[in-house]
């Protein structure tokens, strides 16, 4: 199965995108053809600062690499390295009607939010079409918020289909709807915007800041704890498997456990279980040229796909004006 | 001063397309670095089969080395040859507020006129802009019709340029406000939509059926025929100096003069006019390598401005992630 992912070079990772999305992203590329790329043409939609944008594709680069994306097992390119995306998402235009980009949530959602639109934003789920219909893949693992782009693409597929011939993959959107939502140290979702994150490549001082001031109830030492809706006993719960989590609510629920504690407890955990990420990303800070060179190899797999779907769709809209059917 | 010129492939040209921006646009040439091209990206909003798609772009090339665009002097290439345009168009996109596009008269006509919207025909203008820019254009020659894209394109320069540092040359509309209205056989507007064009390329048996159609009116032979609005008159006056227009003029006022005879004259003139064009056209046909060669080298010195306009883009957005300012 040909899986995809893009992954918009947003600035520092947190380990609600770890568990939420990377760590099951990452395991595909054991039994699947992965194809990932970091998607700086998207981020072009809301970052308007050059350094801002180069620094946080290296820094994607990076962290993936880092927290074990094989670039041997899996495609891994900057998208901006096969701009061919952009020809087909033209191509794909001219097949989606403007109510299907209307109704669009994501578009509604920011304008909602007071950002003053620009036609980019509202484009965007053509580009994420053309993305996905480019590389002929079958499966895009997503996040709910993400469905209906999944299902535009899927859609601009069919049409430009039943337009001009078969020439594309019909996309299918995967939704992991087990994964519950992070709660970040503040007991909301755990979100950037909210600036209650961990960050999985914070120092050492700065994580344990993070990790101590994860919001605790005030439930005296000598009575159980409460782990539903614990931001605490969630979050630690990330890091353990069945057994363990369970381990840890008869810890919770037995009186004489203090918070504070826990949270040093925490953040060991946490600080080993990035460890060898850490220090693999050091070793790639210190070796950018073996960045390049990933990245570099990686978009001359992806091309090799793309010129496949991209020759066949030229040729079916009729853009190869020298074909001659003799 | 540099001069872009696009095309749309619409099939069969007619005088109207002649007098009124083909003649003055190949003149450029002489005076001027003039790049003209064959849009058929744009095209892709209206024409969905492939195989129209393709003998409109030939023929269109065809036509207008027939007509006498050297290419030796100007720049000519099909629009898709050099698929970079769409990478702008994404950048551009980022600076276009939503606004812009939604006031552009031609998506507002196509949509009253009951074409069904999609979202090629709303980023028309953005393709547009993108085919000015990277080319560094500063004159776009246009009719009244596309001169506020011309604007559009003007302001996502500027937007541009303010946004991420200098990158464009801002370019401006060049109408031409002299010319009048060309009218076809039926005395409207000249237009293949109407049915009522003179075909620069007819065959003689053709040329000669829509030249004998032209509507005259009913004044007797023995009196003065009328001139102002007489599209007979008007016709035949573009093939015409001002000396000539002005014995024309005195031939139709003086009485005794058959409509009749006057169209079989203006066959024999129009078919002369364009007889070094027709046979032109006629080589083309058979050696089409020839036209091949001239697209082909088109694009190659297209695409080294293009680089150059292109190559600031990316780097003022932060596209070239290697870029290091050490």
């Amino acid at each position: 199965m040909r899986i995809l992912s893009g992954i918009q070079p947003s600035g520092s990772l947190h380990i609600g995108n770890y568990f939420a999305m990377i760590k099951r992203m990452i395991e595909f590329q054991n039994d699947n053809e992965l194809l990932c790329f970091i998607a700086n043409y998207h981020a072009l939609t809301t970052v308007y600062d050059a350094s801002t944008l180069r620094s946080r594709t290296l820094d994607a680069a990076m962290d993936f690499l880092a927290l074990g994306l094989d670039p041997d097992k899996a495609i891994f390119w900057v998208q901006s390295d096969i701009p061919e995306v952009q020809e087909l998402a033209w191509l794909l235009s001219n097949v989606t009607g403007m109510g299907l980009l209307e109704r669009a949530h994501s578009y509604k959602d920011k304008i909602a939010k007071g950002i003053s639109p620009n036609h980019g934003l509202f484009a965007y789920p053509v580009l994420m079409a053309a993305d996905i219909l480019l590389y002929g893949c079958d499966k895009v693992p997503v996040g709910k918020d993400q469905k209906q782009h999944v299902e535009i693409a899927r859609d601009l597929a069919l049409r430009f289909n039943s337009t001009y011939g078969e020439t594309f993959v019909i996309p299918e959107a995967d939704i992991e709807s087990t994964i519950a939502t992070i709660p970040g140290t503040d007991g909301q979702k755990m979100s950037k915007s909210y600036g209650n994150t961990i960050d999985i490549f914070a120092d050492e001082k700065k994580l344990r800041q993070s990790v101590m001031s994860i919001k605790t109830d005030s439930t005296p030492v000598d009575e159980p704890k409460p782990t539903d809706g614990n931001p605490l006993f969630e979050i630690y719960s990330l890091f353990l498997d069945s057994e363990g989590k369970e381990e840890l609510r008869q810890r919770f629920e037995t009186p004489g456990l203090r918070y504070g504690d826990v949270k040093k407890e925490l953040f060991e955990v946490i600080w080993n279980y990035f460890s060898q990420a850490r220090n693999n990303r050091k070793k790639y800070e210190n070796d950018m040229q073996y960045v390049y060179d990933v990245l570099k190899k990686g978009a001359e797999k992806a091309r090799e796909i793309a010129s496949y779907y991209l020759d066949k769709a030229r040729h079916n809209v009729g853009l190869d004006y020298k074909f001659t059917s003799k």
